[in-house]
């Protein structure tokens, strides 16, 4: 059964589907939809996500958008999965599912608004919104605290004290890489004064190799051209 | 081993948890946590959930926090749980994720915010903040339009044309229910044009009698009270 994918690999979530994909050999077409062009807000595509947003998923009959739900259902459809990247232990997986609940409201919400209001929005055509990305700076550096002092708390290489990567690990990163787009002085800000997640950070780059830096080039490409700006 | 659900019974996601519980046979024992004195930010409270919300549990060894992680656990980890609930069925499964996820960032964030800045704040010895609820409203009206239009468009009685809840059922319609503690006028406006969404919060109070009601009388007593003044 053909596996699509439909994303953009500056979509943080998008990232996060195509490295589980790429890591886990699990083979995929992948179809760019460039939401920079609004191409996200196409009929054709609001066949597959309605919501007009990327990622989204065909497999078989089964149309799927949400990054979470599209992670954790590749995870149980595809054999050969690890165990790891979604625990079949109920606590482990448990603990899985709260921190990528914890991560819409949180993480996701403060990064994910920050870097377009005070950054991207020119690159679709909109107006940057100072005040907007001032009460999502608030959102994302509670956000990062919290990573650092509780969801990293426990010794281990990844979340929740774990030695090896789960889905939450791929999309909380996926997620921070997405700081790549500020000025650098911005982002340094950011990250500096966790220790923590900057080597969680790397630990992720190591054990997802090549894939994880494969998938982030256009980002570090955008970011390149944003600076340069 | 013993179960026990923090929560308040005037907050969305803790009625989710106690009416799950209620409506499978789960014993627990209910700590109320009253958010309205603070209590959520005691020490106590965040040995439990260092977050500072209700709901959370305690199973055994296990700490839990966040609502749909919590629905999750329980479907999974108590036996006798019907399927309905939470599907093993994969593609059945994802598509309640995904409902799930997009809970998060849409009814959840329109609706509790909504709430909390047009009326809810004073409860809490803040202030209403007008500018903060007219943007809470857009979203709110946008995600309620999406459930009428969208998760409810196949027949059944239920979110995904099912014709038995689901624990996405159970959240978003309790996130709803919230509403009542709006001014009656206001309320009205917001779920009048919906026919559908109506006919489902009838539907999920009919399939989860008596438990539904029972677990939303401290709302609605709330709403007078609120209504009163």
């Amino acid at each position: 059964m053909e596996l699509k994918v439909y994303g953009h690999r500056a979509s943080q979530p998008s990232r996060a589907i195509m490295i589980f994909c790429k890591a886990n050999g699990i083979e995929f077409e992948e179809v760019t939809v460039d939401i920079s062009k609004g191409e996200n807000r196409s009929p054709e595509f609001k066949e597959i996500n309605p919501m007009g947003q990327v990622p989204a998923i065909i497999h078989g009959e089964l149309k799927l958008f949400e990054s979470h739900a599209i992670l954790i259902y590749l995870a149980s459809a595809f054999p050969g999965v690890a165990d790891h990247w979604y625990p079949t232990d109920l606590v482990k997986r448990a603990k899985v599912h709260s921190v990528l609940d914890w991560h819409h409201s949180n993480l996701r919400r403060g990064s994910a608004t920050y870097v377009f209001y005070s950054r991207l929005a020119p690159v679709f055509g909109l107006p940057l919104n100072p005040q907007a990305a001032a009460e999502d700076e608030k959102i994302l550096i509670s956000s990062l605290s919290i990573i650092e002092s509780y969801w990293l708390q426990d010794s281990g290489l990844f979340l929740l004290g774990e030695n090896q990567p789960s889905i939450a690990d791929l999309s909380l990163v996926c997620e921070i890489m997405q700081l790549e787009l500020l000025d650098e002085n911005d982002r340094n800000r950011f990250l500096e004064p966790h220790k923590k997640i900057q080597q969680w950070i790397e630990n992720t780059k190591n054990a997802i190799k090549p894939y994880f830096e494969e998938l982030h080039d256009v980002l570090y490409q955008l970011s390149a051209t944003l600076r340069k700006k």
